[in-house]
């Protein structure tokens, strides 16, 4: 493997290499801790604020700052968590996935997940438990939400500290490994979510050792990766290595970057680009497919475009528009960003044009927003009806199901399952879950919590629950109880998902309180209330939410609800 | 003329017709001075936070915000400062250059002047009367540092406050209107340096009326304008017909935009992309060459990259590196950005490259800096061996013939004549002013000016003297003491340049302790020592700067000094 990561603790033969970047010092110590045994050796000093050390037999480590022990900002594994010493690895795995050439981007059919409240246990385990199940839902890749350490057992992830450690309430290094390994094993792929943005508020030490962050910019949630300021290119370093580091080392099948919208980087070539660019190179290398995912909020169709189009070259993005568009119509709800949606017309162009704002004036926003995506693909962008942020970012933590009923539901999974784009579901979406996902924390840091607390009770009001308490987290794992009824439609949807492809050649009109799509010698009907339609051609039933005809033709009545035909010609 | 500005207080007819943008408040007021009366008028609220109103008579006004009388964000003129009343403006200019085509790009020869101490009057009065000097001299364009309205009577300019006011103390609006009158009379262009990113301190009433400025980007200089964020619409508009009001309304062949690199902007189309597509339409509706030229400190070719190369299109840059590789040479300084420079062959890939850091590390910067130019046009960049920064930002504030002997000098002024660039004069440089160009202020300020000096103090040490003292100001006008050997010498220079092109199709190379530059026909000789060259050709003398042959051919020894030679096979 050419790819070898120059950061943190790494063996080699019987050999631990050392190296950190810690400019701020022009000498440093590093504590090793083997076997019955503490020394504390002095680092050797390289060029640009690094440093680099060779020793042996070491089991645990942490570097002497300000006569504190501080654990490795490319620590592996903090086995006590973020306060704690860092772990040396040197047990090579076991991979099982050779022939592995990863999942092709228009073949993505995608489930987000949390490792803490997927399963009862909560960790990495207990989504190896369900990768059959997954594997039988039509699923092609599960993206775990952040599994970067974060402070405390349970976290959405977004508060992660070390990049390159892996949560060691999930089981730790070797358990998501593991996990890796099954899912491949069965055909499955798997996407990591990643946090280049802001690093989380506890068991953040990256400051104490060198300029990490942005002097200029700031976000309300934690300090921003510095990309352009002074020695910015050895944080460009930590972040594209960490972003190299899960696709080599553990055979991570894709990415997706958090909140790009908030990384802010003014360099000639944007840090995104340079991701893209050694994520290439990787591909190559590796020969597989590596899918590189935004979460982006900008509507911009740079992040996603190809290089000769002055585009970051990522692969895809999510579009939230769509999730809006669908949602605001749907639930009828128009508070905060749903004041710019609600119309069916919007789910029209959000079926044609993907952005709603691509360039138009938002209220909500307060100013013109977005650009149009042009001839991107319908692969390039990743919808859903619901994802981590969209129900639990909410005040009362809902799912879509407990907002609106089963019929109503399912007419939104078909549109989205029908539309051009890349399908994604959250955990528990497909059997009709409704424990709600809420917000949910364990920071040990009196102060961070008080302040946490404060802020969400004047933020939630009547809503607030505790998010530090164990309470608010087992209310959010999932129940298990399986509407066999939902499930099915969703394993036959993602079976005809399979067979189309992306092309955004599709024919979207509103018929009375319809929408009918035409693509790929199919027809969609997706009836909000009693209708009537109007027919050219016969089309036969392939797959409905309630009574459809087996055949229609000329004009037709139908109830509510949504059905796929076929041309039946 | 199809455009009109639709801020601030526009006449038409016998009507003044008011538009203020003012979010913050559902409802506002303007007080109206008429001749021996003042009025109170609640305004007219528009969408978006704009309000408009129609009088009469009206000779100045303000507004009132919680009971203050506050000036127009867009007054055209506050003829008792900062703090004044706003006053209405209707006389029409008599404008006596309708056949005036403006400079193309490539007969830019620029003069940069600060209209406060370019003459004993300091005044536009005083750049009139100095227009033949100018234009005899043989450049094609002035350059005049901001002349926005800023706190007090003395100021470089980039405290400037009101976008759309003459500073008062220069003579205000009309007498900057009888200044490019009759600079294009006499065929001079004239550049307005405009400042876009941060506002003043003293004076700087914006932020009572909007969000004009950005929550999340901050400079140590004052607050920098929101391009991106919630209302920046408006805030885009505000700064967008500025730039066409300067061009529209006085006439100007170009701007200047101040430190680009500290506009911070992640929409789809940059706001220096939204200037210079708004820019080129003047452009063509006005039928004149407009110059839009940025001061960027990025060494990033996409701030004049056109628009298929994913640029802003902005027509030219400055290139500080090629000053600063020009200047450590010859002076041996290697503080501050010095750090940096100082090799002969850094001249060489100036002359050739033109950035020198195009994406190699730099120690000062601490970080890998810039990208290379391509094959960009020797017309797009900027170059000087002085200006406004480069004297008045030093310590000493000196001028480079304080720090270099007369010969020295002349060889860097041959230098960055015949480099394939735009050259770009400081005033005073032309004739050998010896005088410095100092920092100097007349804020009102007490806390503004005590946090100022002891600011100073702390960064000058030994070098300090009171910015806010007439003295100071004073040392810094020019003393017209002409040495008419510089002078001539200047003037035969640009008598040169103006046969050559911009192709950066040059032969540079380094031989013994000389430059030699072949372009157009023409060897150029830079010896820095006496120096032993070989030549293949026979060349002519046309202009040097201290005893060289008339002809040389084969290996010849030559003394300290510049000198021009034509092709004489």
């Amino acid at each position: 493997m050419p790819w070898k990561l120059d950061l943190g603790a790494n063996c080699e033969k019987s050999n631990v290499s050392f190296r950190i970047w810690s400019p701020y010092y022009d000498s440093l110590s590093i504590v090793l801790y083997k076997q019955n045994k503490k020394e504390i050796v002095e680092m050797n000093k390289e060029d640009k604020g690094y440093f680099s050390l060779k020793d042996k037999d070491v089991e645990y480590y942490s570097y002497l700052i300000e006569n504190m022990e501080i654990p490795d900002p490319a620590s592996r594994y903090q086995p006590e968590g973020v306060h704690g010493k860092s772990k040396v690895l040197c047990e090579n795995f076991n991979w099982e996935d050779k022939e592995w050439e990863g999942i092709d981007q228009n073949n993505l059919i995608i489930y987000e997940l949390h490792v803490g409240t997927f399963s009862e246990r909560g960790d990495f385990q207990g989504v190896i438990e369900k990768l059959d199940y997954l594997k039988n839902l039509g699923i092609t890749a599960i993206e775990l939400m952040p599994v970067s350490q974060f402070g405390g057992k349970r976290n959405w992830g977004y508060d992660g500290v070390f990049l390159y450690a892996v949560q060691n309430s999930y089981g730790g290094p070797y358990e998501l490994k593991r996990l890796v390994n099954e899912a491949h094993k069965k055909g499955l792929g798997v996407i990591l979510d990643v946090v280049y943005n802001h690093v989380g508020p506890e068991g953040n030490y990256l400051g104490k050792f060198g300029p990490y962050f942005s002097s200029r910019y700031t976000t309300p949630w934690g300090p921003i990766f510095n990309y352009d300021e002074a020695w910015s290119d050895e944080v460009r370093h930590y972040v594209t290595q960490n972003a190299l580091y899960w696709i080599y080392e553990y055979h991570m099948d894709g990415l997706r970057l958090d909140a790009v919208h908030s990384i802010y980087d003014i360099s000639p070539k944007h840090i995104l680009s340079e991701i893209s660019d050694k994520i290439k190179i990787a591909e190559s290398e590796l020969k597989r497919k590596i899918n590189l995912i935004a979460e982006s909020d900008l509507n911009d169709p740079k992040i996603i475009s190809p290089k000769e189009k002055c585009g970051y070259n990522i692969d895809a993005q999510w579009s939230d528009d769509f999730h809006h568009a669908l949602h605001a119509y749907a639930t009828g709800e128009r508070d905060s960003y749903y004041e710019d949606f609600g119309s069916i017309e919007q789910i029209v162009k959000a079926l044609e044009k993907v952005f709603i704002y691509d360039g138009v004036y938002s209220n909500f926003r307060k100013k013109t927003h977005g650009a149009p995506v042009g001839d991107l693909g319908g692969n390039k962008f990743i919808v859903y009806i619901q994802n981590h942020d969209q129900i639990g970012n909410r005040k009362d933590g809902k799912r879509l199901l407990n907002l609106i009923d089963k019929q109503n539901f399912l007419i939104l999974s078909t549109l989205y399952f029908m539309s051009p784009y890349i399908p994604m579901i959250f955990m528990g979406e497909e059997y009709g879950e409704k424990n709600p996902f809420l917000f949910f924390t364990d920071f040990s840091d009196v102060q961070l919590i008080n302040a946490l607390r404060e802020g969400r009770k004047k933020e939630l009001g009547e809503y607030y629950y505790d998010p530090q308490s164990d309470d608010t987290y087992n209310k959010s794992k999932l129940s298990w109880k399986i509407d066999y009824e939902i499930l099915n439609f969703y394993k036959n949807i993602i079976k005809i998902k399979k067979e189309l492809d992306h092309s955004r050649n599709i024919l979207v009109k509103i018929e009375d309180n319809s929408l009918l799509i035409e693509r790929d010698k199919l027809l969609v009907v997706a009836a909000f209330k009693d209708s009537t339609i109007h027919l050219k051609k016969k089309w036969k039933l392939i797959l409905s939410t309630a009574e459809f005809p087996e055949y229609i033709e000329g004009e037709i009545k139908i109830g509510r609800g949504a059905a796929i035909y076929r041309n039946a010609n």
